[in-house]
């Protein structure tokens, strides 16, 4: 009666490799991330050179990845819609491809205008991941999420393409630079904007990807961070480098313990219906309806990954 | 000039009891909450007749505190209108309630329905307190909390009622098990949605209570909350165990401390008026009319409750 | 692509002074702030006398300021557009002002009323500071900072003078006042508010204004707010002491570590795009678009003051 069904976790990891790169990008699968992304855009030179190097060099990853890996899913990311790369970022796509990024997303015409490309190219069924990640995108998030039928009583803004996205990810980095702040270790200069992209995606029924950790061998700050993203509703992370791979499907799995919890709070919860108590106590907390959910949530998550 | 006039912290405890257990019902003004209410929802379990049950004694409950505790404000939490027990909850409403509770609010049409149905069965005089506690509710929080005449300077959504809402709480517990997200000891993962509520509720003079508080027998955890609920504006708590009400009293009205304070700053200000200035320094800090109207709001609550 | 171009940090202190007392207002350019401003709000008594003198009083300061201190920015702040004493508050206005500041701004009606003002007395070419310091104020922040042809694809509400506002500032006494709370050291409580106004200030291309800090005397205290206020976006800080203005600066102005550090940093990106690399890695972390922009504005602000 709320929001859309709980989601598996299915997303928990979604590793970048420059798409410039191939013998990087051969070795995406390698960490067993939930999703593979060639990166056209942060991660390659800013040249029109360097672009149509890249665009090449992710058709042949995208090939070999589908021929040797056809269990990895696989995205590309474009460049921006809005950039002067993204007309011939286009021919970089090939039917193997399960969707693509479209980073630094702000307006649902640019929106509408990629869905229009793919669709001239017989591409329609690619699923669409939107980056959040300036203060355009993070304060149009709304508009750029909403699926049909679903959310607020309010109609759409005109030019918003219903449904059209699937997953998104807030950008920290990104969004701090346009913003002109500054980012910390604690990241409460992100909390807001973390927070409503986390809630806008649970509304429009999106997966939503947690923001990068830029510190690589920092094992300890990229689970804390992790924790926090997955607290904040986040059911991923974008990953960076191959060995936050593992880390995140740590913090985005449920442990043994949870599982175990979980399992014992059903038991105790159902004893207590059966005794006609709609509330129980375990583990001296009350216990009631929310707290069922999350447990179930819990179990399902844990049987997709056995 | 700017929100409505400060109010009374009459609304410091609202102390809930499952609808289905009459001696514990019979209890709840033992603890003198400014407000008890009477749980149909999670406190009943999920079954036709478990709720049908605690119908009957929600109705035996209201007619004997009315009786004892004439003093007592009484609300019932009906489930919610979405849900298939909303309709026949309505049978267990009696012309003693002062209010009704409406958990999971998330759409203005669902408002309308509940105001419909009372006012069809001559209840048009029930207060309402809506529980904003699903991803959903909380983004439509402005629409569903906006009262007559006040506010900004768009007009409502089709289907709102104007002012039909005279309360509200925030679920940080349902909210998180809706949003996919996790709870923990410091709340940063709900500091977005309950600051955001607290200040619609401001914006349209509804009165805020703030989130349940799960672990029993933790009185420091409760009053370290608390306090954060009464910094982010929210002018009392629910309140799941008896022992919960004199903690929630204990925040939500003036220390002595601070009844002495207000008086001295008022005192030292008044001095300065007549000496021609506005801005007075007071225990190091600059004073001016922020920090007036707070002092004057804290005599203002603490002559009620004497 | 994304939002206006980052501004220079002109703006990193705004100094006020109360309105009525001409040997402090005479003084105010002593501490070199960026802005200085003549209160006729909060720091002259709320009486209509003690308004009438100080208008006076400003007028004199205006010239004297002006003859004596030409470099100098100043401007005025009005009591509220709202209140009884605005339109006598405009005779106070000389053609030597940069601008003035509207305090407890909350409607586009209000905003569109001082504007018309303005010009039918000759000046419209007065720059505009928005005090949002209200609940009202910050729920309507979009509508009041939105300029011409910026930001999301919605229009604005009718009322709103596009482009009218140039610079900001979020007020948290006021606003923890209007609120209801209670202000903390952590501060909390004005996360999101504070958080969201540098956000629309940004998307509207304005200036953002840090809360004042009200402790005297604590440099300490002063330093590590004026820090969390630039991590969330602002340029710089309202002052309310001419101690806080070097303060402001220290905080607002890039230090030679970071000017050092962002040239290192440009340095070895250049060198991977010569080599073809898009990412590189930089003192252990992955270094992309987002943090050369931020590099950049660095370089950029410590040329200005250079």
């Amino acid at each position: 009666m709320s929001s859309p069904t709980v989601r598996l976790p299915r997303y928990r990891s979604a590793l970048f490799a420059p798409a410039n790169q191939l013998e990087v990008l051969k070795k995406l699968p390698r960490s067993r991330p939930d999703l593979a992304i060639l990166d056209l855009e942060d991660a390659v030179p800013d040249s029109a050179e360097a672009k149509q190097q890249a665009r090449q060099v992710a058709r042949e990853a995208q090939v070999w990845l589908a021929a040797h890996h056809p269990e990895q899913a696989v995205y590309l990311r474009l460049n921006a819609v809005q950039s002067p790369y993204f007309a011939d970022d286009l021919d970089a796509l090939t039917p193997t491809l399960a969707g693509v990024v479209l980073p630094k997303l702000e307006r649902a015409a640019d929106l509408a205008e990629a869905v229009e490309q793919f669709g001239a190219r017989g591409l329609a069924h690619l699923q669409i991941m939107a980056g959040l990640e300036t203060v355009a995108g993070v304060e149009n998030a709304g508009e750029l999420l909403q699926g049909p039928g679903k959310g607020p009583s309010k109609g759409p803004s005109k030019g918003a393409v219903k449904g059209a996205v699937t997953s998104a990810y807030f950008g920290a980095e990104d969004y701090v630079a346009d913003l002109g702040g500054v980012r910390t270790a604690a990241g409460l200069e992100v909390l807001y904007p973390r927070s409503r992209v986390a809630m806008l995606a649970r509304l429009f029924g999106v997966a939503a990807y947690d923001i990068v950790v830029t510190k690589l061998r920092d094992d300890a700050a990229f689970l804390e961070d992790a924790r926090v993203g997955r607290s904040l509703g986040y059911g991923g992370k974008l990953c960076i480098h191959p060995a936050q791979v593992a880390l995140s499907h740590q913090v985005f799995s449920p442990s043994p313990e949870e599982i175990k919890r979980a399992w014992a709070l059903l038991a105790a919860y159902e004893q207590g219906q059966q005794q006609g108590r709609g509330v129980i106590a375990f583990e001296g907390q009350m216990v009631d309806a929310p707290m069922l959910v999350r447990a179930r949530a819990v179990l399902a998550s844990a049987e997709v990954e056995a």
